[in-house]
């Protein structure tokens, strides 16, 4: 039989999510889980996607603040919009919470569902890595894709539970991960439902509806799914009590942290950054609470999907 | 072929059905609809299950609220606990939206989720409908079942989207209709995560997140689901925007609304009833926009699946 997960060097960490999805499908064996309960969990920014040096919902507010600057003379004075306007990259990786809400209520709201959707679309179209020089859609990681599709073959319930904006990832999550919009579980906004005359839509307000990371993240899934799940993967402090919660689960479970420790291929950092931050008290957590830690560097052979033959825009 | 809808007697609403979904699943007719996009929305109170003289829900938490009376003497002069320890059914139906609320929340939170579930299935494990003597998990129309059956053997996508709290009623939803419990979107509550030295834990708050009814349901399915539905089924007034929403889809829908015009097998009541109102505002919605009006008196042959054979317990 071809493997299955070609993208992933041999070793331990390989072998528990394959013997985990074995055990977990085979019928009669004793950790057995029924093909309704079978829900696995992904955060998506480092985990599933490059988060540096900014997430990648950011970059897009970022380019959004710039264009809807003209309107707002008041940001260039005004943080920590000044600073996005200055490209200060290293004040905008270290805005706190509170900051980052601001951002996106300012770039994210006063329109349509749609309308939003129709922006995000047309900017992640012709929006490319600074140091990849890839569509951001593309600089996903291919042992992960190779993970999910295992999972989905094995009739698993595959979810995304990130920080970032539900509606901004439905418009790649098919496309990219060949995960539905509804399996999609994200910070979300107030909505503000208008019907002028028959024409109906969806208004997103300057509100936040929740937020998606740390505990939040145990009770989106408890909103969304209503189940604890078997696996989850995360790569941060962010999904500590996610991991918690699906390792509470009485079947059989499986909790994996990806470490960025790959400076050449992408990316290292852990306890000092700002945007993915992995703790030295997670790293005891996970020694103690046997989670797996993936080291990008040494458990994955490839990192990137290929990279699609560009059209020629002469022809 | 066997009549798909047995319990539906034959007539235009029956033939309406049979052919949305006949014509939405044909590949390569010209209402074709793609299996991803084929979501199916589906009121609960008085439209999958019996809504008086009172909700359910409410049944459970007027129980409830006598259980929990002693350990608050003020509620004997606290409206609208006062009636509700009175027996006062009349005030109790009458109540308002802030009032029920206020009921919910003192039923509702304060434990975990899990206590909270084993509590309603306790309650549905002995309670009774006060007319019928039937328990209410029983009380749900066969002609529905028989609907929402036919649909998922055309791989619909099917949502119950009830103003009734979602922790509730996913107690039964995988039982009684056969959905899952990620597809129940009710009204839900702020939720707490705790961990107690390892004893991970969801806390139901005193607190609403959102209330699923009326433009609420439109947020709730977009919320959930993130597309619009195709087919949607109501019985009142807080069911017109869900299907307003599905009527602006851009592919063939379908929008329906039981009419309880059967005092003899159940119930008739319409624009008087605080309990599933039908407005006679929303008679002529329905008339101006082609949605189908079910008269439960002429349209449904059968009202309750066949009584089971009670266990005997002297036996």
């Amino acid at each position: 039989m071809a493997d299955p997960l070609p993208s992933w060097n041999e070793g331990p960490v390989k072998n528990a999510i394959l013997s985990f999805i074995e055990e977990t499908s085979r019928v009669g064996g004793s950790n057995y889980i029924s093909i309704k309960d079978r829900i696995a969990v992904f955060d998506e920014d480092g985990t599933l996607w490059v988060e540096q040096p900014l997430y990648v919902q950011f970059f897009f507010a970022v380019d959004r603040v710039k264009e809807l600057a003209p309107q707002h003379p008041e940001w260039r004075n005004q943080e920590p919009f000044k600073s996005i306007l200055e490209d200060k990259l290293d004040v905008v990786q270290g805005l706190n919470e509170k900051e980052i809400a601001q951002i996106l209520v300012a770039t994210h709201a006063g329109m349509s569902v749609e309308q939003f959707q129709q922006a995000v679309k047309r900017w992640l179209d012709v929006a490319v890595h600074p140091r990849f020089n890839r569509k951001f859609t593309e600089l996903v990681y291919q042992p992960m894709l190779e993970v999910i599709h295992l999972l989905k073959m094995h009739q698993f319930h595959i979810y995304i539970v990130s920080g970032a904006g539900q509606e901004f990832m439905r418009t790649y999550s098919e496309q990219v991960y060949k995960i539905p919009v509804e399996n999609v579980i994200g910070t979300a906004g107030k909505m503000k439902y208008q019907n002028k005359d028959g024409d109906v839509d969806l208004i997103k307000l300057p509100e936040l509806l929740f937020v998606n990371n740390f505990a939040g993240k145990v009770e989106g899934i408890n909103l969304f799914v209503g189940k604890k799940p078997s696996i989850a993967f995360g790569n941060s402090i962010g999904d500590q009590q996610m991991l918690e919660w699906t390792q509470s689960n009485t079947g059989k479970t499986l909790q994996l942290l990806v470490h960025h420790d790959d400076p050449k291929r992408e990316y290292a950092y852990g306890p000092n950054s700002k945007i993915g931050t992995f703790s030295e008290a997670l790293m005891d957590e996970a020694v103690k609470k046997n989670w797996i830690v993936i080291s990008m560097k040494n458990d994955w052979e490839t990192l990137f999907p290929p990279e699609k033959p560009k059209e020629s825009k002469e022809e």
